[in-house]
């Protein structure tokens, strides 16, 4: 990976991503900077009030999880180049497109602490505006050497349609086995993870064995990573999570620990669930989640995830011993520790 | 153009298209009557719910404009091919994608007299079912040789998602002059009638200076062809239309009928449709177009609308006498004059 080429250390861009990075990812903290200035030339040069909505997410700060994961994945698997710092910042417009209309889709008010760019500016932009980002982005990918890059990216954002629509079409009530969530929950968030890791492993020309192994990698921890996403939404504190609990119950998504009390609960517990599921005011919030801790639902869903980021861990076992593959091992514990104890 | 390998004469599709195909068109038929069952397949194979809204979408009928746009500029300036059906599919899916996404900006209720996406179904699923269908469509051509296609798509949609944006940012009493607006109306629905002749000039292998020709057209075809919708907002009897008229006033999308007066009327005049225009009610409407109509506004949009078509017109000049180039002449005649009278 080449060093950066501009000063790093006056930059806020630097100093923000070093406060939110993971350790496990102090290793390729240049490297994100320098993903953190190529996304800041993206706004700058988006038409004007695109700059200001794409300006609004980035500065929102985030992890950077998925430029790490392109970035981590080529060094892991193959010979690190330029082109990965150039991927790792296409994937991110991606997923900043996707929590833009995915905030539509929940009409959520805020994210990371800040005002949603629905609430900031209107549906009617947040609509138009990832529109915008996402015909940028596989135009420029289109018209240069990005076609395997967009073929993945674009497998990957019809499954996290699919997989939202699936979610959305099932509601509270609706019949949602184990299984069914686990491969939703894939779709919707181990299929962007899945295709960072793949189109890192291809940038950097991995074999196509590490590539597979990498992809796997993406998609479990994924999962994981959202099923920890769905036991926050029940247990988290908002003020860390950046934003309000129990949303899910209000969007109407069922999820793992809900999924499980209501499986092996005594026929009580179930009418009792079903009862405090019907009326999703705010003050029912506090007694589900109270059910579900008391009924083994929350540590049930969180053994579901460990198992996923296991499984991520193992299939690194066809990468070579190096300092990335251990940051990505480390990931996989990042994932699933995340809300376990104070920040 | 090889001859369609099914029958089409018991095909409900070719009913369909038959009946809604401009007279100018009829020498494609056959050609659009494929795309058609295409289409269909494309909505057959897709996961449960998107399929069901592009069925939706595709049995409102259409004209299917810009599919025909891709068959005629190819057939007129290069070699047919097959492969301009798929292109022809291609921009469909766009333009129904985008139609979907317009609707959720808009708010819009009814479209060509049937329920929107938003309203049959919700928001939620117009936001996602687009996504899903965008991602398909771009995945297929990034992973087959549409890398051409798919460029000249993203940078149109881009310009769309640019146009609408700005017009929305202005409003109705913001500040419009009349080159502004026809730069935004190109950018609407220019920059895709553009992208179509584009596409099928580039398909069939014409030659620089014909694609260039054919991409003024569209460009130009399509600014005359918003200056008419704008205007067919403000008089079209909504059932024509299939949709309510005034749509603009609503939404707040300022269109040349009003810019024209609004620079060109008495100060009293001036104040009274500032006056009409603050209170957007829907009685107010009919008081708008009276207005508009006594002081030439309308009058003056048609005149332009006829200014770019015969721009559009003139840009074919480039190309070699056809039944196909008299089908794209013949195409200016029929945007501008849609709505003139009964129909």
């Amino acid at each position: 990976m080449t060093k950066p080429t501009v000063p790093l250390a006056a930059s806020p861009a630097r100093a923000s991503t070093a406060r939110l990075l993971p350790a496990c990812l102090h290793l390729i903290a240049p490297d994100i900077a320098q993903v953190e200035q190529r996304l800041q030339a993206e706004a700058a040069s988006a038409s004007s009030i695109v700059a200001g909505v794409l300006s609004h997410m980035l500065g929102g700060g985030g992890k950077r999880l998925r430029p790490a994961l392109v970035i981590l994945s080529g060094r892991a698997s193959g010979t690190p180049c330029e082109r990965l710092l150039e991927m790792a910042a296409a994937v991110e417009i991606v997923h900043v497109a996707s929590m833009i209309h995915d905030d539509v889709v929940d009409a959520a008010q805020v994210r990371r602490g800040r005002p949603t760019v629905n609430v900031r500016w209107s549906t009617q932009v947040s609509v138009l505006a990832a529109d915008y980002l996402i015909a940028r982005l596989y135009g420029k990918l289109a018209r240069s050497d990005g076609r395997y890059a967009l073929g993945v990216l674009c497998r990957a954002v019809r499954r996290m349609c699919d997989g939202e629509l699936a979610h959305l079409q099932i509601g509270l009530e609706g019949d949602l086995d184990e299984e069914r969530y686990f491969s939703i929950v894939s779709d919707k968030t181990g299929a962007l993870m899945s295709a960072c890791c793949n189109i890192g492993a291809h940038t950097a020309g991995a074999s196509p064995g590490r590539l597979e192994a990498l992809q796997t990698y993406g998609e479990r921890l994924g999962t994981a990573f959202q099923i920890v996403d769905d036991i926050l939404d029940l247990t988290g504190e908002p003020s860390s999570l950046g934003k309000p609990t129990c949303n899910d119950l209000q969007t109407g998504h069922l999820t793992l620990p809900i999924i499980h009390v209501r499986r092996t609960g005594t026929p009580a517990v179930q009418a009792e669930l079903r009862r405090l599921l019907r009326s999703a005011q705010p003050k029912n919030c506090a007694r589900v989640v109270a059910l579900l801790n008391r009924r083994g639902g929350i540590a049930y869903a969180r053994a579901a995830a460990r198992r996923f980021a296991d499984q991520a861990r193992e299939a690194l076992g066809e990468l070579p011993p190096s300092p990335e593959r251990r940051a990505l091992e480390d990931l996989t514990d990042y994932v699933v520790s995340r809300g376990e104890s104070p920040a």
